[in-house]
């Protein structure tokens, strides 16, 4: 889908869109459960939702290509998922907050112990506490120095895990991670992904900065080293309110997500602690924003753990604060997930989502129920997630006519 | 669909995949018969397979669109039918297991008949016996020159048919057909499809064959002459192994179908004397490959005849034999056609064709029956054959995630 044509027939107004996502909400049938995790689950208000809405089946990539969240993401947001395709590094840099610039190159770090042959004894650093992070964190950005064309940001995230900015002219993010992921060996020298110049210079400055912070953390009884994974190169990405003039509002507690929401221009919602104030977050900032982006982690996670029976808990709980949204009479109400993690699967997986769109110019099809084999029955039919947006567009009315 | 994203995806395992291929199985409604041939067909096993796996349409090449056999197969192999359509010379060639270079200019011949004029009389020189036509190639194999550029190679097919390729460099594939489908007129000079100099320099080639061939065979009582039809320039196809990590393997009885086998790199399975004895051969060579394509035939030549009741019996004998492939216990077996050829149009149409994907992660559906409009609630929505290798790779667990 070319998005250029729906970026020129964009225009503001005053309507509001809610974009609930229910992260890996897809399922699969089970032994010994009657069918997948939305089937079993009692879900009166999505069940309405379906009924008065228009329903379909995503395919979050393309058919058969199962997603990581980051791809899941900018496809629902409208971004081309393989075409936007970027390094964990970054997504969880923009999630935590830091400000990326296009030079960046962000990396995630693990504090770790070596012994003085340089052998990794234990990768997570006895797992230190946060605030022995924050301070190793201070002392490594006060001491380290990559020159003049390199500069070098650290900041925390919790217990042993923090993020690296290295900024300046021509690096590159195509590098393997250090971490050997074992112990008794030594971490792996920052190696070049691919052959080019940038990423060889790259690979050198990683190698001295490692140098640098062995010598620094030298007198640190437990987190005397780091490891690197995940290095990523940022890029620029236009804005939903440059693209699509979206004012554009996120709740989601998890850094991915956060980060995603953050490079497309979302103005993030403070952590909250759980999913129920994800929910009354909503109603603060109702008057302010065009589009919602509301993201439930658990569905995911439990589908992860492959714990059918607690998948569909949460899914439960979401269905019962639905009304919270409802209330707000949002003039579109779309319910969703990234992609399918099925508790059979214990993984993401390539099954296409069900989705539900609820407007009062949505068609009413048939379908009773949000699920996925009566969600492949409605009007909306199977189509590419990264679709989604110009239907929500559409149906905020915020699209002009195309063409004479 | 990009396939790139696939084939960095696909890795090798030990999965198996079975895409049994009815030709023409699609079909359409009937004055006085109950629906489709497929409605009408008694078809346990398939119904079995429809319920327990996912059933869906698809449009062999894009919706509207009547394919010929070669690019349909294309579409069910993963490769897209419009950029890799090719003529069928080179199919044909394939198929008779003819090694091609990416070189090679390939045509279809009949021996024809003409008289002292040079007008046809008969364009199949009365059907010669094939031990006629072997001898006959075996002289114009011999004596045709063609100078030290071109190479001139010719093996009998059947009857009056043969087939010849042309090697040489920078030779055209892109001449009309020298057959002008009648008799009491002379057989047409070569003559270039498009104005380019290889296509001006190869029908003068051809032009020269032909003169040399009517000196040779003048002495010919009936096939003193060539027509040649379906001229077609090879190319290189990266293969199914290259691409998608399968190592595939073919059985099929047909020339054409055998040569997009060929020609995207699966082993070709001797020829067979019925469907039974297809069905037999895959036990055979079970365990020594990835992926099998299945091919029927008389679903699509009864189709041809405007046979709907012989169709149906075609389409009941195969699914007689569906206990043989799922006893094997394939991880994936998707069962459809190439297009469809309702009897009702006795010819090839634009209908798309319904599928089942029966494999353990495949969702269930509520699709009772293997029949076109039952297809097509099913789960896998409707979509292009093309993308049909991207969901048994993913099935078969073949594919790893995209993106972090």
């Amino acid at each position: 889908m070319d998005y250029r044509v729906v970026e020129e027939l964009a225009f503001q107004n005053d309507k509001k869109i809610v974009l609930l996502v229910m992260d890996g909400v897809g399922g699969l049938q089970m032994p010994g459960r009657e069918g997948t995790e939305l089937h079993v689950a009692r879900i009166p208000n999505l069940n309405l939702l379906a009924r008065q809405g228009s329903c379909g089946l995503m395919d979050p990539i393309m058919p058969g290509v199962t997603p990581g969240s980051g791809p899941a993401h900018f496809a629902l947001f409208g971004y081309d998922p393989v075409e936007n395709n970027i390094g964990r590094g970054v997504l969880e840099a923009a999630g935590i907050g830091m400000e990326l610039t296009p030079e960046d190159v962000a990396v995630r770090i693990n504090f770790a112990t070596i012994d003085e042959n340089g052998n990794i004894v234990d990768r997570r650093a006895g797992r230190i506490p946060t605030e022995e992070c924050e301070r190793l964190c201070k002392k490594l950005q006060e001491k380290v120095d990559l020159g003049s064309e390199v500069q070098f940001i650290i900041k925390p995230v919790k217990e042993h895990r923090a993020m690296i900015l290295l900024r300046g002219k021509g690096l590159s993010g195509d590098l393997l991670d250090t971490d050997p992921q074992e112990t008794g060996v030594p971490a792996l020298p920052a190696t070049p992904a691919v052959d080019t110049e940038e990423a060889r210079r790259t690979a050198k400055i990683v190698d001295e900065l490692v140098r640098q912070v062995r010598e620094i953390l030298a007198d640190e009884p437990r987190a005397n080293f780091i490891l690197l994974r995940g290095f990523a190169k940022n890029r620029h990405y236009r804005s939903l309110e440059e693209r699509f003039k979206l004012r554009a509002y996120a709740i989601a507690n998890y850094p991915m997500y956060r980060g995603v929401a953050k490079l497309v221009g979302m103005t993030l919602n403070p952590i909250t602690p759980d999913i129920k104030t994800e929910f009354e977050a909503l109603r603060q900032v109702w008057n302010d924003y065009d589009f919602f982006f509301l993201h439930v982690k658990y569905t995911d996670s439990r589908g992860e753990d492959g714990d059918f029976d607690a998948k569909v808990k949460v899914i439960e709980e979401v269905d019962s604060y639905i009304p919270m949204i409802t209330e707000l009479n949002p003039d579109v109400f779309v319910v969703t997930g990234d992609h399918s993690t099925p508790a059979a699967l214990k993984s993401h997986s390539w099954h296409p989502v069900p989705v539900i769109l609820a407007a009062p110019t949505a068609r009413m099809d048939d379908v009773e129920r949000f699920d996925e084999v009566s969600c492949a029955r409605g009007t909306l039919g199977r189509f590419p997630t990264m679709e989604l947006m110009s239907l929500m567009l559409a149906h905020a009315l915020r699209l002009k006519k195309f063409g004479a």
